[in-house]
């Protein structure tokens, strides 16, 4: 992530426009962030709450000008589009079931959109998104932030190298604590959107995490799901969302897989974590550690692989800042998906042919593998853990 | 482990009498350290191969006398049985597929025994040991030795004595890299008996490893699986026999699992873990770090217990023989089953009471439950991952 | 770090200049990072070399308006006092040995300063530079970053609020490998300027991390060096600047300690370690796992703290901005070093009371603290480990 | 340690008689459980106390026979010598003060000695005790027993063989927390041993585990120290011992070292742990968790080594008793110790020449060493931090 290839080829930073993510909001401090870190996004235009009085308070609030602190997306983006020095881009980051709307009018309105994970709350959304991006040609970023960690990258650079031979056997979980508590959400009037099955999405754990699980184990092994078994369920009483999902994995080429998420292991912060087992070695990687990979050769000593340190392939290579034994964590690996999306606008921009390592942030397509993910789990949940293909191609 | 109560309540020790295990055997070693450790044993017949003149010799590499080296298990019990000194139990640690006749023939001539892991090769077997057991009233140890960490019994205690709460979720995985190879064993005649499907048993895997992160769950949990949806399979190519597994679990109480075993995950080494959640906490252990066990309460800092420090329950002290800091590992834990089991049968032939922390040692009873899962492990499979109920009671 | 105090209290973010730092520089992309990550600063205004045309187009490369490209420091500084959106602070991120030059111009000019370690080459600079500061009035601020990870703060905060009890021991190392190379750097002209021991310091390793090991003592037990004895030297042949340090230590309050830093051992990352024991317990950390804090109490269960994790100071809250289980490493820390300083700028400029807890970041007596540390270390050193009382009050 | 090469030498086990170590001792148990686990001894005598009575009854409660179960160490020496079946060698494990007496007894008498660190109280008597044994000509094995890990003789081994290159850098400390209360020992008569400077020696933790961590420098890096700059003292108040010592050092070849030892850490266990680093790369080595050594190269990603694992060195793997990713611990190591004396005793009854890779145990130099490393720190503490040489030669 050296130098700033967005001034570099525009002569200026991209500007931004946000939807959602108020200050309150731990998922909208995160987004900003990201796109501050590497200098090639300037936040100049917001639609920060659906209550419209709020919204412009809380644009200037996060030190956008009054002029351009809206009162709603729609707003923003039809004043936007009337501007010399127009924003570039529309990053969403609203409840779940807003992302297709809110998506959908950005790139109708020819904007480019950096859109919070899950893409959308139902497989047809997903479906019609997709179709969307391709019919408009704009560049749809869908942040699955954690493969933006360098070590995940260096996962990938490393099987795509041929570094574990051939893939037969992953292991990806997704364990957490936050929602362990059976007050949690208090009862009554005034759930937070995330407990309410309709604007949470159909699946609370799925949608939250598991899409993360899921889109990393496709990263990093670079393989599909072709089929699983699996059970969604609820192990916290009197809560109306799942808080747990687990599967078993048949993978392309034949590789074997387990899958495990939750958020109700009380007292476990952010367990994200993947083992990948080929015939030359294993690697295994946890969020709570982002900084090392362990790499196991078969008849070698373990590795313990690091940002910038020995054996780092160019994938990884870009997406860490410092020289080595300097921790970045989780902002840099979200700043990352901010910066490359950064990179590829301000390529189509300038005419020119982008970093290739700059493509790697995920898009729609891996928005609708997600949903379709999501849907397959159901449906082999429904019918007792019989073998499902999630839809493809 | 301080003090000898073996020699305490007779005045002597423990006579042991080993079935298998010659001296390039791994296990046989194990198991005779896991006696020796303790001096609650001593080892003074044999039978240590089925050819009966390396058998005669092979027990007097080991330091027994020429006329107790015997020729044959058989040959050992009648003989032993006619000596004033003679053996007070026999312990088993051949091939699988001959635990069951040679423990049947030791409990019939009247003799204690401790046997390898699994139990037997099959569900029958199994039930007939476990009946002979109980008509003959001996003790039958099975050594599943990784209950004998003091962590895992650590954790036992903590969640009998409610320190979790109710469980509601549980991970176990056994995860190893010794049969990763595709020529292991090399094509042709003379295999190992392990990756004979008639004499290793009918999934080597779940056999190997399986009934031990399996009797791992039940130890440390208290709880029993209900029902289970499984795959059962290789994917090794040109191999007879299984080297993956993986479950959906239901728990007694409503908890949800999820377990995965594998033998050819290229380059790791041995990671059996556990990761148990309740509504006030979650425990993890993992056999390559044995001598931790992380204990993440619901709203209070995260705690790393080690043998014999703070707050360590009477079962874990029992379990470790040093001061805190002075990690012990494998061979304490194993001859934490050898010396409970001395200690229970000593107690016996002495009329005593024993300490009711010394019967902890799995034995015949776990040892079919163990056969129940992998028979419910291999129907559930076959039938396409269908949830099965393992056979209880 | 959440909200945006700035904004709030002036309604606009600070103008920073920078000197140095240009975008081949480590540290300059550092800084500016860290000024840009929680949005309290604009950068303005740079002179990013001492060749007045590198300067004015390395501004531009990062995106400085071409009028405010400066030629050289002394051009910014008399430019920007004329006018009236003028920067509100300097940022001074140049070799060791122009630190005291600048920093001195820019509080003349009446700027607020943010300069990076060592304060000065020199005592007899840092003396002087301490001087103007308290002359001026103006707010100094020394980047010795590390005191901004969250788990640092927290053991502050601990140690603060007495959960050590009387502080007796404490180890502080800084381990790195990247000096370890004979050939580095390659004899001949042309060399970097850490290793001319004129622009570099009297001591490469102890201005390089001697003083941030030293610093990092000082901020986490709150406790000053009364007596040293020392060695300073080198180990890798043929280099004129030091590459170790070793000493013993006395410190306030009776406390024995052991200080350890070398850039000669091959291999090692970025070690800067700390280990501080009181009467009722101790606490570890180390740079390369900033995420973790370990709590050995006296006689309960060793603790692992984590930011936003249960128990944590208010000091350790603020400077954490994601919630538990979430990373943050380096940058976090260093933009938590310029968030506070710029707190307390927008507090002055605003007339208000800074929160209190704003201000703990290092100032220009920390800097001073830390050259005469440098000078008792090598005076000790050349009096043959002599027990020697770094200069105080 | 796999098959028995004492029995093979000798078609039986050795005969060991020691001497202290009752029931209640930790080190005694330890003794005992080192000199069983490889089978290579018999414990068969022994004087367990200085009190006569209690000596021979604590002889039955360990299992020997009534009549070997001696009133006292002189006892045993004078009645084992008449013995056909007399023990070969005698064991010390009781106060410090003593084992100059009893070893020089049990060498007069013709007995080879294993003793327990360190060697003696004072240099005079560890000069003398040399002598003996270099004049009676027979085995002295000192239970340095760290250097027994498999993983430490790793280091050794690589170190040997070149893959740090020269060495330039060591740091190693033992850091415990048993000793941290003030209470300890309560006030008034009947203290322990350890706490009375004429029975546990003229520096308690210089005693107890500075010769422990001096010893595994020497052993680990083959290097001894040609001078020192130490203080050594007391943080504990109301103590008449020490419980701290620190050191600079000076080592063969030129290479530059840390010492740093202490027992009042509150809360911290058992951190033995070493560092040394090479021109070509660095390890590093801790006896919490000692199943891992850290390789951490100049040059390629850092490696995770462990018992039995890849690029294992004879040395090591004839240390580990277990196949990959079993841990063995603390037992393992003082067996090693005690296994490896056996084998050389037997070598030398039955004429044979041993494997020289039985031969790395610590013997009467290395005691020697020990206690001219102790003086030599008290004078360089008395003389103000001087640096002092320890003896040589």
């Amino acid at each position: 992530m050296g130098g700033n290839p967005v001034i570099d080829m525009l002569g200026r930073r991209l500007r931004l426009g946000v939807v959602g993510g108020g200050p309150g909001s731990f998922i909208g401090g995160t987004h900003r962030q990201a796109a501050r870190l590497d200098d090639r996004w300037e936040i100049v235009a917001g639609a920060l709450s659906s209550d419209p009085e709020k919204s412009r308070s809380q644009g200037r609030e996060i030190g956008l000008s009054p002029e351009r602190s809206y009162a709603s997306a729609p707003e923003m983006l039809e004043a936007e589009r009337g501007r010399a020095d127009r924003i570039d881009a529309v990053a969403i980051m609203t409840p779940n079931d807003s992302h297709f709307s809110y998506a959908s009018l950005a790139l109708r309105a020819g904007f480019d959109v950096i859109c919070d994970k899950p893409m959308t709350n139902t497989l047809e959304e997903a479906e019609a998104l997709l179709r969307l991006v391709l019919e408009t040609g704009r560049i749809f970023c869908l942040t699955h932030n954690y493969t933006g960690y360098p070590m995940v990258r260096q996962a990938k650079a490393m099987i795509e190298a041929g570094r574990l031979g051939v893939i037969r056997l992953v292991q990806v979980e997704y364990v957490q604590g936050g929602k362990a508590k059976e007050d949690d959400p208090p009862p009554g009037p005034g759930q937070p959107w995330r407990f309410d099955p309709v604007r949470g999405g159909p699946s609370l754990v799925l949608g939250d995490i598991g899409t993360h699980a899921h889109n990393l184990l496709r990263f990093v092994t670079g393989l599909e799901i072709e089929e699983l078994a699996a059970e969604v369920g609820t192990v916290v009483p009197g809560r109306r969302v799942h808080d747990f999902a687990g599967a078993l994995l048949h993978l392309q080429g034949g590789a074997r897989g387990s899958f495990w998420v939750t958020q109700a292991a009380a007292g476990v912060e952010n367990c994200l974590g993947i083992r990948v087992s080929g015939t030359l070695g294993s690697l295994e990687w946890m969020q709570e550690v982002p900084q090392v990979l362990h790499f196991k050769p078969l008849d070698a000593p373990a590795q313990v692989l690091s940002p910038n340190g020995p054996d780092n392939f160019p994938l990884a290579i870009r997406s860490a800042r410092l020289v080595k034994g300097h921790p970045e964590g989780f902002p840099g690996a979200f700043a990352t998906i901010y910066s490359d999306a950064a990179e590829a606008i301000a390529a189509r921009i300038a005419g020119l042919e982008p970093d290739p390592l700059a493509l790697y942030f995920p898009d729609a397509g891996d928005g609708l593998a997600g949903l379709r993910f999501v849907s397959a789990m159901m449906e082999s949940s429904r019918k007792g853990g019989a073998w499902t293909k999630p839809e493809r191609g």
